[in-house]
């Protein structure tokens, strides 16, 4: 258990998902004792609810640490114990919201890839005009081969399928234009790859902006440019809030309505709000592994959870069995 | 001559900086009887601005032309023809909207690079929440070494100094992660070369976010990642002003609040207005070559006009000429 804002957020938006979910239980992996106490604190006992079990995880897997450090001395880290309760199937998701690169390697060393994946990939769903796009790999592989980004664009179609119903996703290949023949080998390799496979409804290449415009329900990428745009994106219309809130601040016309307009801006926001699309999953291993924002809110946490749980009671795992071998 | 818009919204740009800048004077490349018969309509003979000379360029380069196609056969096309007017020195800046690969090949083939500089980098200035931030490459060169990264870093610092006056402007290299090891192998080994050089202020790796954030003045990738990180956030940003509109007319209190707050919500438009950051440079070469956006409204032509002007102003390329050996 962990996240740059500390268990008592993620107790809290464990305890609200539990309410609002009367078939989910929770595992929950940490320092037992600051966790007894902040229930206290609460008022709840851990015993009151059978749907949360708190394990004692004596470790911790530090931000800062390696992905090799982790996986070799942090065998008794919250994120290990929690994948191996994933491994030996008496959990059917994991939730971690800690180190990337610690979580990807211990997820593959425990888990293992699902036949026919080399690697597997972060995925996660970016607001579009109506409704999501996945995209993936945002940071589990950054250097990819073809090969690869064919298995990832069919992992995204079956997320895509599982997640939102749609029974045959269009795929895009992320370029620095739409035209064949654009861009770097590796991507011309990739578009003759994809174009050649039948199981997917692959669109060719698509831009930077396709991201966010609804073209392509899967885009799909190397880590590393997947990772800068994600991220790029998010530092965007972060500026554009800024931005907002300065004008607001420098007209008091403004400020004064902004009281009216409250209870609608409000709205709005959770519209707008990143936090609401939170949790990447890591697709293509043997189990569900989703990963929240390290600087998640409770909001962004029990999303995060949300969706744990929803791809736990999907069959995308045994479906993935088949869908890429 | 060119843009997705047509050659009136460059006119009207070109006649709206003419009329602030009385010192400019611009050669304009492209169909001369539809640029005299658009002159003659609003009432206006070129004879009669001695700063405007309509130049016949019987050709065109296409959005769809391959670079080198357009390098071999449009020789009297109007981005060549304006490109070989920098280069015999009757131009000081060179501002196209067409073609970027031609842009760049042609670039390259007529006005060569600056001496130690292999190939040119499109760098472009992005808003941040006291300045902005210059970015490249963003698409000259999607296939890079460390040693080209380093290059760029130099120019994207001459670029800094020049237009903003920032005497030793703070470079970050875009990466996966902050600590030192993250990433692909290329990035790690231009980190290497880029902290031993003392002729820039080198601040590490940055993450996508820090575009935005204005931690460092300069942030240096490859023109692919580049590339994709600018229009993903193009697209991030399109997409908040899409949902706002959604919600303003679903909402009739909004609609109505909207007309009497107009004018102040116009200021803030324009202030986040992506336009008013358009115009890449094309740096590295032996001349000013400004690339304006193809779907350039007259309002970004002409901010692209006004950055040539300012950029053939400086001394940019002969200090290039010493920065980068």
């Amino acid at each position: 258990m962990g996240g740059d804002l500390g268990p008592a957020v993620v107790l809290s938006a464990v305890l609200s998902v539990l309410r609002e979910d009367p078939l989910l239980s929770v595992d929950l992996f940490g320092d037992e004792h600051q966790l007894a106490g902040m229930m206290a604190s609460a008022g709840l006992s851990v015993s009151g609810d059978h749907r949360l079990t708190i394990h004692h995880a004596p470790d911790a897997v530090d931000m800062t640490d390696s992905p090799v450090h982790a996986l070799r001395h942090k065998k008794h880290s919250s994120m290990r114990m929690a994948l191996e309760r994933l491994q030996s199937g008496q959990a059917s998701a994991c939730l971690s919201a800690g180190n990337t690169g610690a979580l990807v390697l211990m997820g593959h060393h425990l888990l293992k890839t699902l036949p026919g994946v080399e690697r597997a990939a972060m995925c996660t769903l970016l607001p579009s005009p109506d409704g999501h796009t996945f995209l993936l790999d945002v940071g589990a592989t950054v250097e990819v081969t073809p090969a690869l980004l064919l298995q990832h664009a069919k992992l995204g179609t079956a997320m895509a399928r599982h997640l939102d119903g749609c029974t045959r996703p269009r795929v895009g290949l992320l370029n620095v234009g739409v035209e064949a023949g654009k861009g770097p080998m590796l991507m011309c390799d990739a578009d003759a790859l994809l174009r050649a496979c039948a199981d997917i409804e692959y669109r060719g290449f698509v831009e930077g902006n396709d991201l966010f415009a609804g073209t392509v329900e899967v885009v799909v990428t190397d880590g590393f440019t997947g990772n800068i745009a994600l991220k790029a994106s998010e530092g965007a219309a972060r500026l554009v809030s800024i931005k907002v809130a300065d004008y607001v601040r420098r007209h008091p016309l403004l400020g004064l309505l902004a009281g009216i307009l409250r209870p609608l801006l409000k709205g709005l926001k959770s519209e707008l709000d990143p936090e609401s699309f939170n949790g990447a999953c890591l697709l293509g291993l043997q189990g569900v592994v989703v990963k929240s924002h390290g600087a998640s809110s409770e909001r962004g946490m029990a999303q995060s959870l949300r969706l744990a749980a929803r791809l736990g009671r999907s069959s995308l795992i045994s479906d993935g069995m088949k869908v890429v071998v």
